[in-house]
């Protein structure tokens, strides 16, 4: 069998002008800021004004752990958005936006694939409306007002050695992770010891998309903790005075991007933290102006649902006042052999005993986000070589934790191959089951909370850290951070910390190496295991073979 | 009497959809790539389609050199345009793009004054169109493949030492100056030396901005030096095989950004290079797009007309082969006094002596402009202090030189304050009266280009160069580099390379520090003095002051 790739079909792609996709949820033409023909942010006003209208039901899409296999979430996510419409529903989809850098590293980007994509996908795997940037420069304006404040006399005796706020590019660059600056002479500072993450792990990312408005993101900026003094009280944006000029530099990255699937469909694609040292989710604004606009938003969260959903519930979910109304978790008959002990060569081959063997970590993540109170139906997102008896043993696993597991076959098929999955969610959400309320009160101690996680969600028997880790938390507790909810950043590969405990381990323990403030964002960042915050490139990065072919059409990005 | 600040009227604008603005030089829709309601960008089919057609009237508004008085290059090159289309004329502006980081250091920005400004002026203080994100992009990524390959093996054999690209932010941060990188241990890669530089700065930026299309802008970037090895033999950027990925990041920002002014005529605001390391232009493509689509195209150049015609002259138009029909050289009265030795607290009484003791400056450069062969005419941009025997003074003393001097009020009454000089540009470009001609030839060796332009245009005695500088300059006219133009780099506020040395000094020297290949732009830059390519903030930074207020609107940008 041959097939066209996701970037032969987004070039096929019949895309209607973007008035035409905003007009189908209401959105005026004054209202909606153009990029282009084919994208275009949503005014503020107009958010601020949908943001209060009538809620729609809100639809998770979160998935097994990651195997090299594949899952498809974005594009589950797609095609039920798509599979909604399909079916005569107002549906619109929210996900994320491409982070600029990797796409220079590995093959790149695309938002879905197959016959159910996003686009124009070129423009989102490069600058997209920019809001990346408008992060990037917020970010770094802080950090040279930082600077700048030492080099002018350092009124706020901030101590060089506990500046905690490094600056951050879009991009893979190895080479800036661990740097000293202000070399050079009294003219250009003081030399200090700091370094370059990636943008979207920026704080300001995170804040961006937990913000509920421009107000909300101002004193959230403000809120950041970027230094200590030498008695380890803490130095804020505000005391820099950075948070107006940072907000007036993302007033334009708050508004949310829409953009259309294959099928003209409305696809709100905003903001793009993180999802280990932050919550992985669009932002707070792009879901609640879809909830304003549409009957049926379905979004998704990064990684598996022991990361994404448990994050998307606990944080983004408590934080915005949202309540899910179902949970779709996808899953791939070739994951679940690779849960299974299959290695990737063999996984053309029918193996049912494999697919019965991996499916416990499917059986693990529908317990925990059940006990969310949220519906769940799995989506088994076929692939070509699926075979029927496979497909069944998925579907009698799922069956008999007293769930539903349908199979949908929106990448070759668009919303027609996933109308079954479509129609159940709909009939779920429309019967209001959900009784959702996150894993933890506000009020649990942090620690307890960072336990609470890793018993309920991981299976584990214990959360090791040692004294300094306990008192950090004690700290943030006496200093009012007491409230803040927990993010875990850990391996996506595993229930546990160990990338290579595949299926549903037991008995595993929960080592906290180092635990972070985000003042701004408003959580703890809990880290299990080492968490890269700017990443590299490979021996042949994928930029040596982007260009434009002599048909004028974009190359290798893809 | 008060006035009403820029933004304030600016505010007030009654601007119109940019779609109404394209349809006046002939835009289809389809062609104008909208961002947001009043600015987009024209498409690169239709700028290729342009650039074919007929040929407009290039008219260049140039100044005298600054003074801390200020003399409205750009409020006078918006204000022509104006005039010129109020006299009903066909006429467009050509300008550059802010850099969005000095915002934040100075009170900044604007574009233009008074009744004569480009809006939406806001924008165009803050992200814009994304260009110069998409030049930080381009120009970091091949920075991060450099490292990268050094990382991998370095194959190339690249000297760390003699690695000559830097990395840019376009953002006030001195720290960034110079700084050691890849420190933390094998995994980051091997420590060296380096810094950023401001975006403005960077060749990308140059190249951009001379660039024919999207096939010359990949061959000038595959042209970059970027490093050499122990022999001292240059690695390219092409060696790196980044040119192809930088194209592509630049795509978007190669097509030509179209804004209106207050008047709603036409103005085309694109690239904005550094005017001492570069060549202080907006780009060719913007310049030829409007050449192409209106009958007369008004435009300006970096600094005063000693730094600023010059390199428009002897590199933009010679490599773009375009041919100014006029110059308009902007005087104001108070910077005339200014060159006659008043200080600034004493601008606002008359001083008809100081005028006159001013006016060599003035004459000087009017002598130079001429040539080129290029027709003159003066715009006295008139101050509400300014006096009647003030402004006749500059009137006889340039009347004395055969030129003609106009007063112009274009900062308080629009077009209607301006329709003299417009009517006389519109006279003599209608009359083709130019017979313009570069300084030098191409042949000419590389050290004699520099030797006319500091006899011819600075009027200095000779040039100081040591050994080492002259060896540069032969070896690369032996690597096929003699034809390249020159890039001089020196103060902007005098003829000399003394910033303190106002009028028209004789008999000085002009000592060359370094020479710097740009051989993707394509010239050699000669550095007189210091050079700041990565400015710091101030005590006080504006960014402390910038915020919306409780009206929404934004407070402290300008």
């Amino acid at each position: 069998m041959t097939f066209k790739t996701d970037i032969e079909i987004a070039r096929e792609a019949n895309k209607k002008p973007i008035q035409e996709i905003g007009a189908k949820l209401g959105i005026p033409n004054e209202h909606l800021l153009p990029f282009g023909h084919d994208k275009a942010k949503v005014s503020q006003e107009f958010v601020a004004d949908a943001r209060g209208r009538k809620r729609g039901k809100l639809i998770l899409v979160t998935a097994i752990n990651p195997t090299p296999a594949g899952e498809g979430k974005t594009t589950t996510t797609v095609g039920l958005g798509d599979g909604l419409n399909a079916i005569g529903k107002r549906a619109a989809i929210c996900i994320r936006e491409a982070s600029l850098g990797p796409n220079f590293g590995m093959k790149g980007g695309a938002a879905g694939g197959g016959y159910s994509q996003v686009v124009p996908m070129e423009d989102m795997n490069l600058h997209f409306t920019g809001d990346f940037h408008a992060i990037t420069s917020a970010h770094n304006l802080l950090s040279a007002m930082i600077d700048n404040h030492i080099y002018w006399g350092n009124e706020l005796e901030i101590d060089e050695r506990r500046i905690t706020w490094r600056r951050v590019m879009d991009m893979n660059d190895r080479a800036l992770r661990d740097m000293v600056i202000s070399l050079g002479g009294v003219s250009n500072g003081f030399a200090r010891q700091t370094g370059f993450d990636i943008t979207v792990a920026s704080e300001v990312m995170a804040i961006l998309c937990l913000a509920a408005d421009l107000e909300d993101l101002q004193r959230r900026l403000g809120d950041i903790v970027v230094a200590y003094k030498r008695d380890k009280t803490p130095i804020y944006c505000r005391d820099i005075g950075a948070e107006g000029a940072m907000t007036v530099l993302l007033k334009d990255a708050m508004q949310p991007n829409l953009v259309q699937t294959l099928e003209n469909n409305p696809a709100f694609v905003h903001g793009g933290p993180f999802a280990n040292i932050a919550h992985g989710c669009n932002s707070v604004v792009a879901t609640q102006t879809a909830l304003g606009l549409a009957d049926y938003v379905v979004t998704e969260a990064g990684f598996g649902a022991d990361l994404g959903a448990e994050k998307f519930f606990n944080i983004k979910c408590r934080k915005a006042g949202l309540k899910p109304a179902v949970a779709v978790i996808v899953a791939t008959v070739r994951a679940m052999k690779m849960n299974g002990g299959v290695v990737k060569a063999d996984l053309g081959s029918e193996n049912v005993s494999a697919v019965q063997k991996g499916c416990p970590n499917l059986g693990r993540h529908i317990e925990n986000v059940k006990s969310f109170g949220v519906p769940v139906v799995v989506a088994i997102n076929h692939f070509h070589s699926d075979t029927d008896a496979e497909v069944q043993a998925v579907k009698d696993y799922v069956a008999s934790l007293g769930s539903e597991a349908i199979l949908c076959r929106h990448w070759a098929e668009g919303s027609k191959g996933i109308s079954e999955l479509a129609t159940r969610v709909a009939e779920l959400a429309d019967g209001d089951w959900s009784q959702f309320a996150p894993l933890y009160g506000d009020d649990m101690p942090l620690y307890e909370k960072i336990e609470t996680i890793a018993r309920r969600i991981y299976r584990a028997d214990e959360v090791l850290a040692d004294a300094k880790i306990r008192n950090q938390l004690k700290e943030w507790e006496a200093a009012g951070y007491g409230s803040l909810p927990i993010c875990m950043a850990k391996t996506q590969y595993s229930f546990s910390t160990d990338p290579n405990l595949r299926g549903a381990p037991d008995n595993h323990s929960v080592p906290v190496r180092e635990v972070r403030l985000s003042a701004g964002a408003g959580f703890i960042v809990v880290i299990c295991g080492e968490i890269m915050t700017m990443p590299g490139l490979p021996r042949k990065p994928a930029a040596q073979s982007i260009r434009f072919n002599d048909e004028g059409l974009i190359e290798g990005l893809f």
